[in-house]
């Protein structure tokens, strides 16, 4: 039922016209935000689990029901529904570019229309956070970065599917308990400023926590004034290291935080602690945390919320999902300003650029990107491990040409280039429109 | 297990050090991002909600037990814990502005900790798009406009309580299916571009659809020339006239929306259908319906969806959670940057101003926005029907000042008073720091 009801009652007149024939479509993004000089396909596997599970519950069935729009036989048809179709798809981690199909149904008509909003709205929210977080990876450098996303999401489900997708695009760990209970990724955190305004003072607040949590200690120094936290720092870590607990880091949230962590830095080694790492936080996200490293910061990681799982610079991509094939016969939508690649598409991967072709078209040298990931309506696949698709990630965004890992753009795009079985067949079909 | 896990630390150590003394919290918004001059409330309900079903499940009781990080102890504390606390809240639809606070939790300090990510979750999300939506609805004036968002939504919970937010902020309908089951609110939708290229010709898409959904036909006539789709349409009209079914309307969503209206309008009127409506979508916001009808655009009726589902130019709203009272104890914090109001609060609308108090202080004459939504962990009133929110928020901006009922800011802002009894707690609280 996440679906919009124009995919019901499109289904609905197939049904009713006998239209059940094998349909394709390509979900694809049109064009790059303008701040985007590559995509990251995250998402992927849990689209093909969500197509693995479709059905329409009997409420669902009750309330389309009373809408008095449609007709018995159609009822029925939802009622058995489940998706028989085949699915081809890029890995979870590969780097995408527009017009590039990330993923391809192939079901009878009616069956393929009304998944269109499902698909759509799972690739595009996750695509758009790998995005993100791949660029703030490069910011980074060698140093990593935490996904702090979660209370600013755009609602629950956004929180737990953007710490997969920042962790797919180079997140090292989230702060969401629940991702990492359901995904496995690590999680991490350790106070607020209410936590250090609770207690008498500072240094009260930093040794109830250090000792509680003894393994992995970072202390918050900017409640009140962030020097004075951090030599509060330095003396809980000289009083607490005589009972063994060592203090890992201290966090940096608000203010000028290359300023703070230049004192906070010299605070921390005169003090004779050295050891200790400075984390920063706070409105950040790939263009700060360059500003920040460019002016040699002394920041050994950074928290990223709010910026990276909204995606605030581009908080939406263009995906679309279009017929390609019906039947058979390779289709295109006609008008101008909204044009389609017709017919079944495999996209090949060369050194520095691209070749999207149809499926059926011999290509030397190239490496294919759409894999076979259902048939039948059954994953041919187990959907591989999100430390694969993040390592893979990693591997594609080094192979970029130089001039696309960097984060405004205005260089020249990577190049994608059109088969010409594909430019056959725009000829011959805009000739038959 | 929505929480970040410092939220789950912090509560552990206040568990461990015994202090589980009544803690206040106040949710509210930082600052308007520059494009807004007034939120309008919403998720309260549902953050209400998901405070009287919250658990810890023994799945995550096992993976938090799995980290090696919390004792039995508090794995206990979790295993039995529900919220027993009180909620003061404003009611879903109300008007707020920034420092006001939206709802306010008090509990024992560890439940109100751990509640943090969720609350901020579920109303920075809602408020952000009913907010969003309100200024849609400035924009159409009398017009009505639908919420299209579901697929560019950020995953399928953005999707639906998008839709529920959008509804309260002004949208007539959605488009997504399980927004009307779950919420009853109306749903609405036609044919995509993929239905009409896959009957032989556009004249047969519009036959079959309108034969089939005759109690609301709305064709989508911009798939290859929207002319000459407004042509086909004025034919189908008067095919189908003799067989008792009426064309309600055409959609146009792309191209040039304003010209493309105009010329349809024409060829509707010339044709003897000026009963027919347009409505148009596409990469529609308040900024581009304003234009539209500022040149006098055509159109009946607007479908908005990416832009108002994601908030496009204000992706996040700063949603806060900070302590404010502590044991009977005003709390602030005190970094200047980041500094809160302190004390359990009342906020008092005036005509055309607020006055935020202390919840003890006296005012008359004012209307107050916070009112008892929960005590001793249960709700204490029903949940609203989302109308009647829909219609507080249509009455509150009718009494908005007329110079922020506008799209563009950089007007005075509206006037939010601070009382006698908070100064003097600021100046009291600030010595005592």
């Amino acid at each position: 039922m996440v679906t919009d009801l124009y995919e019901l009652t499109m289904a609905a007149s197939y049904i009713q016209a006998g239209m059940e024939q094998t349909a394709t479509f390509d979900l694809f993004v049109r064009d790059l935000p303008t701040q985007r000089s590559f995509l990251v396909a995250a998402g992927v596997d849990d689209a093909v689990d969500a197509l693995g599970s479709l059905q329409v519950t009997q409420p669902s069935l009750d309330y389309l029901a009373g809408l008095e729009v449609f007709n018995a036989r159609f009822l029925e048809y939802l009622a058995d529904l489940s998706f028989t179709g085949q699915v081809r798809a890029v890995r979870e981690g590969e780097i995408v570019f527009p017009n590039e199909p990330i993923l391809e149904v192939t079901a009878p008509l009616p069956e393929a229309q009304l998944v269109e909003t499902l698909l759509i709205n799972i690739v595009q929210h996750q695509t758009m956070v790998a995005s993100k977080a791949a660029r703030v990876a490069i910011a980074c450098r060698d140093r990593e970065f935490v996904d702090f996303a979660a209370r600013r999401a755009h609602g629950v489900d956004a929180a737990l599917k953007g710490a997969r997708a920042a962790y797919v695009g180079g997140a090292v760990a989230t702060s969401l308990t629940l991702a990492g209970q359901l995904y496995g990724i690590p999680v991490t955190g350790t106070m607020a400023h209410s936590y250090v305004t609770t207690f008498e003072s500072e240094r009260e607040a930093f040794r109830a926590f250090a000792r509680r949590f003894p393994a992995n200690v970072v202390l918050l120094i900017d409640t009140y004034d962030t020097d004075r936290g951090a030599r509060v720092a330095v003396q809980v870590a000289d009083e607490l290291a005589v009972e063994g607990i060592a203090i890992r880091g201290v966090r940096i949230d608000s203010g000028d935080l290359e300023r703070l962590a230049q004192s906070v830095r010299s605070i921390l080694d005169t003090g004779g602690h050295p050891e200790i790492e400075i984390f920063a936080s706070g409105d950040l996200d790939e263009y700060r945390i360059a500003e920040m490293l460019a002016n040699d910061a002394p920041v050994n990681a950074f928290g990223v919320g709010t910026r990276l799982g909204t995606s605030a610079d581009a908080p939406y991509l263009g995906v679309v999902y279009k017929l390609v094939e019906e039947g058979g016969v390779p289709k295109m939508k006609h008008s101008a300003a909204k044009a389609n690649l017709p017919g079944r598409k495999q996209v090949h991967r060369f050194d520095e650029q691209d070749l999207i072709a149809l499926v059926d078209e011999e290509v030397p040298g190239g490496r294919p990107l759409l894999e076979l990931a259902m048939e039948n309506g059954r994953r041919v696949r187990a959907a591989e491990s999100l430390s694969a698709a993040q390592e893979r990630r990693r591997q594609a965004v080094e192979r970029l040409p130089p001039r696309l890992r960097v984060l405004r753009g205005g260089e020249a795009p990577y190049q994608v280039n059109i088969s010409d079985g594909i430019r056959a067949l725009i000829d011959q079909l805009t000739d038959a429109g």
